[in-house]
Order: structure tokens, then sequence, then C-alpha cells
């Protein structure tokens, strides 16, 4: 079985596409998963083009990664300077990580037409950067931006870029079909020619402008390219980035290649939603392999067909990868995963426990209303704890007001007005915000604050909204996250209600009782 | 330049998507959208296993088709009866088409396992189905189900089943990837060794659950196959069917073969999103030529790139297909798209007028506020025109009250008071609703009827909210966009405020001022 290694760019490619954008949080928390799932690696960020990404590159480093090795990406210097002057180049350097790819221009096109510089000038860029590179040390790949186009025009020239790569010390060059209009069979082809040609580790990396992205790596691999980059749920510029989701499942289990150790294949359909969430966009159900739809037999003959015999119409036994033939999110997130959860509240719950059944029943109660628990763990450990009887609410909410006024006062419009009630004490207490939900968290912290002080501790770092079933308008429901921290620990939790006030109050709740039960 | 002959299956095949389901009506809205696109063949329905076809196959007789032949779909006769005697053979002979396919088993391991019946039979069910159409005078398609599972397994039986067809006179056959598991090289092979063994129309039919389908077809095509099958968008059962929008510009556009003819190609981009509007499906922006992201450039290096060559991030010209490009940040934008906005309102104002350089000035410092007009044309216009000095308010708020209450009183939770002035009138009114939002919805409307009524002609069919800076928790900015249409026009709307009852708010008056402008 030949082994090939999954190159994620999730976190720098992924981010090209529209709406998909990640806080510096967010991409801690996709790196950790992107580990645990087994790539080789992840190419994190762009820390020339993307100040953010300083932050990043300086903060995972207190992350220690199992299987991945993290890289920085970054262009080949500019034109008639040198690398050490060039400020993305040093920027790169900065980021600090044991292995860089470099991007540069294969297509003798784009040398004249859009960098405006010679031939012969691009060359020296490629050789400067990847020996400047291996001269501290760094493993270097090196990306062939328009490999495909430009071999096609000029075959001679976009071969001289590898081999300068490889001159200058280059550990690998992967082939970009940059534009995303290559062809089955010629990428096929011309990888082949350069696998033949070169003795390196080749990799693949395709946009999908034509829809063949996942079918163009695949001929690429079937060429010899060892190295396949993607992305999660297919992210990335235009069309998208060749989808990692789609790719790992055919090559590994229909195919015979190994991508990841067989036993996390199972975390794929989770971690494809995970991102999804981070995101905030839709998870698309019709997606190969970790879709909702991907294993739903809607005609009358083919459902049929699957109950005499599942092999009859579907490619795997959807476990493999995490997914289920009925969606239930118990079973999305797997019942191994909420397992996890339940053992660690209580070590002595079985799969097969009755607990366990009662839980995964109260999970998929809350589903059918439109929770969702895959990015939100604290939640997931509340109704666990409730389930158990291991809980007891800090507070019992009386009543709140929420009035918001427009025209505003002073720029702020809106006040809260909360009573609770904790161990037969009531108590009240109010004040204002920029918008109603604000006024209501900095209401319901002022009146628990004589109770709790060690609610001081805790802020809330992200709050994100999705309308759920958007065609009802204003009288949709929407899917309240919020993440908070304490400075210790971080957690995430959850509300859903066809009023946002409400759900985003429920989300609140959830997020001070978590922190409570926490310290008991 | 080789004809190929486009076969949509929209109205058949896609319906087995989940979600996807059309009234009799919207199915002939589609045939004759499809019709005036100029696919050569539209399958329009199963009329043994849907009676609502039945209905269909009725009225659509009185359709004069101008490209496109009509056809009804069924299974051959079942097992040990007649094809006189089988009831869906009797009703696909009903719905009186010029053109049937019948479909028919391919793969050994399907007769014996799901027909449980045998080989010998299944030759004889499939030669008795279509010698029966054949003496009605009819054309027949055969479709070869499972035919790719079937010939890795049994090469010589899946062939016979091509064999048999064609000698009971079918006018050509198609080979179906049922499971949707066929990879590109295998599809090349097989379909090949079908067109050199049969001098007949050979056809390919795929589905996407490997993620394949329009690889896999333009690999048949290019292995001789001439009969395209797809649908509109990709709908289908579990992932899909091949997409008809993302294979025709690649057969027609970047492969030279001819599809439909070349003006109609203008109308993909139109079309598919007319077929999403009738399906109720949200429309995928990512999807090739006909997503709103196909041509949209958002790095930095790329849209400039594009600013100075087109053809360097860009597989064609988006017009080809009815699309447009667009820059996702308009400050890199530019005047070119505004331009076009403009010229809709006043055609005299050109690139350099100091009136564009407003526009464009205030559009920066709107977006610098969180303000995206991407998805967002009715404000976008109304922009314009307020800086044009083309606009008049239709109202003016004096001031809203929203009042949310927990616990709620009879499941309802929010009440809003409203007071508006309209030349010199003031009104006032409350309304109530599942949330602040919609319960500011309901009240605008009440108090703005008794000056316009046409009001009560439109209506929300979108809400969508993005937190912009999740970071500031409860006191992140959000953006909400609103969907309206009052029947004939659509447009959406865009508010972004700390507030999200602001934010809605003011997306609604833009909603609302829209449909008023509109009208003078």
């Amino acid at each position: 079985m030949k082994n090939l290694r999954i190159y994620d760019t999730t976190l720098r490619d992924g981010v090209q596409g529209q709406g998909i954008s990640f806080t510096v949080e967010d991409k801690l928390k996709i790196v950790k998963a992107l580990d645990e799932f087994g790539v080789a690696y992840i190419e994190a960020g762009n820390p020339g083009s993307n100040p953010k990404d300083i932050e990043f590159f300086e903060r995972v480093k207190n992350i220690k990664l199992k299987n991945a090795k993290l890289i920085a990406f970054g262009s080949t210097r500019r034109a008639n300077t040198t690398t050490e002057e060039d400020a993305n180049v040093i920027s790169l350097l900065n980021a600090d990580t044991e292995v860089v790819t470099i991007f540069g221009k294969s297509w003798d096109f784009q040398v004249i037409e859009i960098l405006k510089t010679t031939l012969e000038e691009n060359l020296k860029m490629i050789y400067d950067t990847v020996k400047f590179f291996k001269d501290k040390g760094k493993s270097v790949i090196f990306d062939a931006e328009h490999f495909f186009d430009g071999y096609k025009q000029n075959p001679e020239y976009a071969l001289k870029t590898l081999e300068v790569a490889l001159e200058a010390g280059a550990d690998s060059v992967c082939l970009c079909d940059t534009k995303g209009g290559a062809f089955p069979m010629e990428v096929y082809e011309i990888t082949k020619t350069v696998v033949d040609k070169f003795n390196t580790e080749v990799g693949i990396h395709c946009h999908n402008d034509n829809g063949m992205a996942v079918a163009d790596s695949i001929m690429a691999v079937e060429a010899g390219a060892i190295q396949v980059q993607g992305t999660i749920n297919g992210y990335g510029e235009r069309c998208g980035n060749a989808n990692l989701c789609t790719l790992v499942p055919n090559l590994q289990l229909l195919m015979g290649y190994k991508c990841v150790p067989d036993e996390n294949l199972k975390q794929l359909t989770h971690l494809a939603r995970f991102v999804s969430e981070i995101a905030n966009v839709t998870h698309d159900e019709r997606a190969p392999f970790v879709g909702k739809n991907a294993f739903a037999h809607k005609a009358g003959m083919h459902a049929d067909a699957v109950n005499k015999n599942t092999y009859s119409y579907e490619l795997i036994d959807p476990s493999l990868v995490g997914n289920s033939r009925t969606f239930l999110i118990s079973e999305v997130a797997g019942r191994g995963a909420v397992l996890n959860a339940i053992n660690e509240i209580d070590p002595t719950i079985k799969k097969n426990s009755p607990e366990t059944k009662l839980i995964l029943d109260r999970l998929k109660e809350m589903e059918y209303l439109g929770y969702q628990y895959e990015n939100a763990g604290g939640s997931l450990e509340l109704l666990i704890r409730k389930v158990l009887g291991r809980y007891k609410p800090a507070f019992n909410l009386k009543e709140f007001k929420v009035i918001v006024n427009e025209p505003s006062v002073n720029s702020v419009n809106s006040f809260a007005i909360i009573k609770v009630e904790v161990d037969g004490v009531e108590e009240i207490a109010a004040a204002d915000g920029d918008g109603p939900v604000h006024a209501l968290d900095n209401a319901v912290r002022r009146v628990l604050e004589r109770f709790y002080p060690q609610i001081k501790e805790m802020r809330l770092t992200d709050y994100k909204v999705r309308v759920l079933d958007s065609n009802s308008a204003t009288a949709a429901k929407v899917r309240v996250i919020i993440e908070s921290t304490d400075g210790k620990d971080s957690w995430s939790t959850i509300g859903v209600s066809t009023d946002i006030i409400e759900a985003s109050w429920r989300a609140l709740v959830d997020s001070i009782e978590y922190k409570l039960n926490k310290e008991n």
C-alpha cells in the first residue's frame, strides 16, 4: 500500500474563498483537529500578506503536534531585489516553522504579463528564495503556480522552474492548477512526465473551476504524485480547492492508498462539520462521503435495494468515514465521540449502558429542534450532566425584559432588566449595552456577581449567529454559538430559538452554568 | 466540431435529490426553459412510479418544443410477466411521447440479489420491453443501470444486456454509473470498448458519490460517447447527478464540442438560478461557471492580475455563460462593476465623471463600516440614487421601541411600537411577533399600509445574519441581509450595526424604500 502525504491548506488557500475567515482562536482549533485526523502537512498562513497570521504563528508554537508538520507559505522574492531585503521573505522566516512552502510562477505568460519581469529573473527569484530557506535549515516545498497552463504553452520553461527549485535544494515540488481548468487526462500525462524526470516528492494542487479538482488530483496520484494538497470542504477562491473530504476516502477506501491511519478516517464527517461550523458556513449536505445526503436514499426502489443489500447503492460503509445511513447527530458525532464526552464525567459508563442510550435520545430530540453539538462542547457537557443527574442549576431566571429604542439616547439604545433567584434569595439588576444581547449579557453578569464573584473572571470571546430556515424570513429559527474563556479554559455553548434574544440567552446561560459547574 | 446530444433529467432523476420537488406547473416552466436553452432531450418523468407525472404528460402536449424531444422514463417489465400486462409499461405507453427511455440492469449481482430473477430472464425483460415500444413506433433509449459496476465484475454479461437491447431495436444505449463510484480512467476504457463494439449512439449517465461525475462524463465523451445525461445544478439522489451547468461549458467552450447553439450558452447562469429558484434551494455560489463566486477575485494579488489580464486567472470570459466578474473588495474592484450599476440609473455617467468618484468614495466608507454590496443590489441602487440626488424617502422614522419579555406570554415574547411621518402626517402602530425583528417587521408594514397599500404585495423571502467581528462577542457588529419579492422582482438589502435589531431595521427600510422607489 503506497503512502501519500495529505497537505491541508484550509487555513491558507481555503480562506481565499468568499465568506471564509477565521480568527486566530479558530485557526488554533482547526490545527489541532487536522493534526488529530492525521494529515502530514498543515499550511496555516501567509505571514507576508496577512498580519493576523504573525500572531497565529507565535501562538501555535504552544501546540504540540502529533502527526502534522506546520507550514508557512509565501512568495518568491520580488524581481530585482535580494531575498534579504524582501519584507515578505523576512516575515516568512520569522514565522519560524520547520517547513516553508514557496510559490513561484511556472507559466511564461504570467512571468511576462503579470510579474512584468524576464523569464531569466523569475528563475533566479525561485533559486534565491529556495536557497535562502535551505541555508536557514528549513525543509522547502516549491509550489509551481500555473504549472499545467505553463506546461501546455512552454513545457521547457515550466520544467526549468522545477529544475531550478530542486537545484536550490527544494525537498519537494508541487504542480498547481491555479486557474482550475486542467482536464484529467492531461493532468495524468503531465504529472507522469514530471515524476519520470525528477527524483523527488511530487505534489498536486488543484482548483475546481472546471468541476474536476478531485478527479485531476486522483489522476496525478495515479501518475505518481505522492503529496496531495486540498482543503476541508473544498473551501477556496472562486469554485474552491480540491476537497480533501472527497479525496481522502476515494484514495484510501476505494483505491488502496494510505493517507491517514484507518481508525482516524472515522473522524472525517465530524471534522468536515466542525470546520463548517467554525467557518460559519452551511455544511454542504450533498457533499460526497461527509454530507447528510451522501447515504440518504429517496427513490423507493433504491431504498428497497439498500435494505436488501447496502452494497447495491452505497460506495462504502458510511461508518468508515463517521457518517451514517440515517443522519442522526449522535451518530455523526459518533457514538464513540459522545462516549468520550460521557466518560470525562463518569468513566464507568459503557457504550451499551442505559445512560448512553438516554443521552443519545436526548441529543436526537435537541437536534430535531436545530441544536448541533459539534462546536458546542460546553452545552454538550451540561446536557450529559443533566441526564446523569450530576448538575445543579446555579440560578433560576425569574424574569427579564429587554427594551430597544430608536433613536438611541447617548448612542446606547438597549436596556435589560433581570431578576434571578439563588438559594431562595432574589436579586434584580439592570444594564444597558450596544444592542439587546449586549445589554442582557451585562445585566446577567451584574445580577450574579453578588452570588458568584468568580463570574468576573470569565468573558465572551466569540458570538456567532446562523439563520436555520432563512426562507421563513424574520420569523426564522436562529442558532447562536458563544465562545467563552476564563483565562484558563475556553468553552462553547449553543442556543436555538425563533427569537435571537432568547437563543442568545440560552447560550449565555449555558456558558455561565458551565463555568460555575466546572468549579464544583 | 463534433455534435453532442445533451440529455437533461432534472425533472426525473433530479427530483430524487433530498428537498427537490416540483409541481406540474414548475415542471412545465422548466421544460420551456430547457428547450429554449437547446438541450436535445428532456427526460421529464416516470409515469409508472409517479402519478403526478401522468397529469404532467397530458398538459405538456400543449407546449410546442423548438429544440428538445420529450422523454418518458420507465423500467423494463417485471420478471415472469408479459409487457402487455405490466402496469408500469402501460403507463409509460400512455405518456404518449415520441421517445421513451427504458432502464434495465446490467450488473449480474443486481439481477440476482435485488431483482431476484435469473440472468436469462433479465435479458428477456430488456428485449421484450424495448421491442414492445419499438413495435409501437417509438424511439427507444436503453439506460444500462449499474453498467460500470457490472462490467467490472462480469463484462460479458454487461455487454450482453446492451446487445439484447440493440437487437430489440433500441436507438441508443446509455452507460450508467448508478452508484457513482467509477473512476475517470476506467470510464474511459470501458466506454471505449462499448463504442468500438457497437455501431450506435452511446450515452453516459454519472452520479457524483465519489465527486467525479463531471470528470467521468468528460472521459466518456473523449472515448466516443455522444449523448450526455445530467441535471441542472447537479440535483439528484445522494450526492447528485453530473451537473450539466459544469459539463456544457467545459465541453463547448474548453473542449470544442457542440452541445447547444453558442448564443444560447449565455442563458446558462440564468437557467441555473431559475431552476434553483423554482426548486427553492439556495443556489450554490461556488458552482463552476454559474456560481456568483466562479469569477470572484479576493486575494489582492489575483485581483490585480485579473485587472492586468483576465486570462491570467479566468478559464473563460464569464459573459459567455451569462455570468459576470466580481471583485470581492470594492476598493480593488474599481469602477467597472459599479459603473454598470450607475448606468442603469443614469446612462450618461462615465467612468471618469465626478459622480462616479463620489459613489466609490461612499462605497468605501460603507465598506469600512462592514457593509458589502455584492449580495445587496437593492441597497446599492439606493446608495447610488442618494448620491445622485435621485431619491425621495418614502417615510421618516420618528421612533420605535421593541420590548422582549421572558418568560413569554402565550408564546409571543416580543412587541414593537413604531411611529412614522409621511408628508407631514404622523401615524403610530404596534405589533407582536416571534422575536423582536419579526415584531418590528410586522409593525412597520402595518403603519405604512395606510400610505402605501402596495406594501401588501411585497414579502420577505430570506433573512441572513452574520457576525462580523465575532471576537467582540455580544457587542459585535452584525450584518443582516434581507431578500424580498413582490412576485415580479426580487431584491436584496443590507444593514449593519452592533445591534441586530437596528441592523435588521436598516435592511428592512432599504427593502421597503426600494419597492416604493421602483414604482416611481
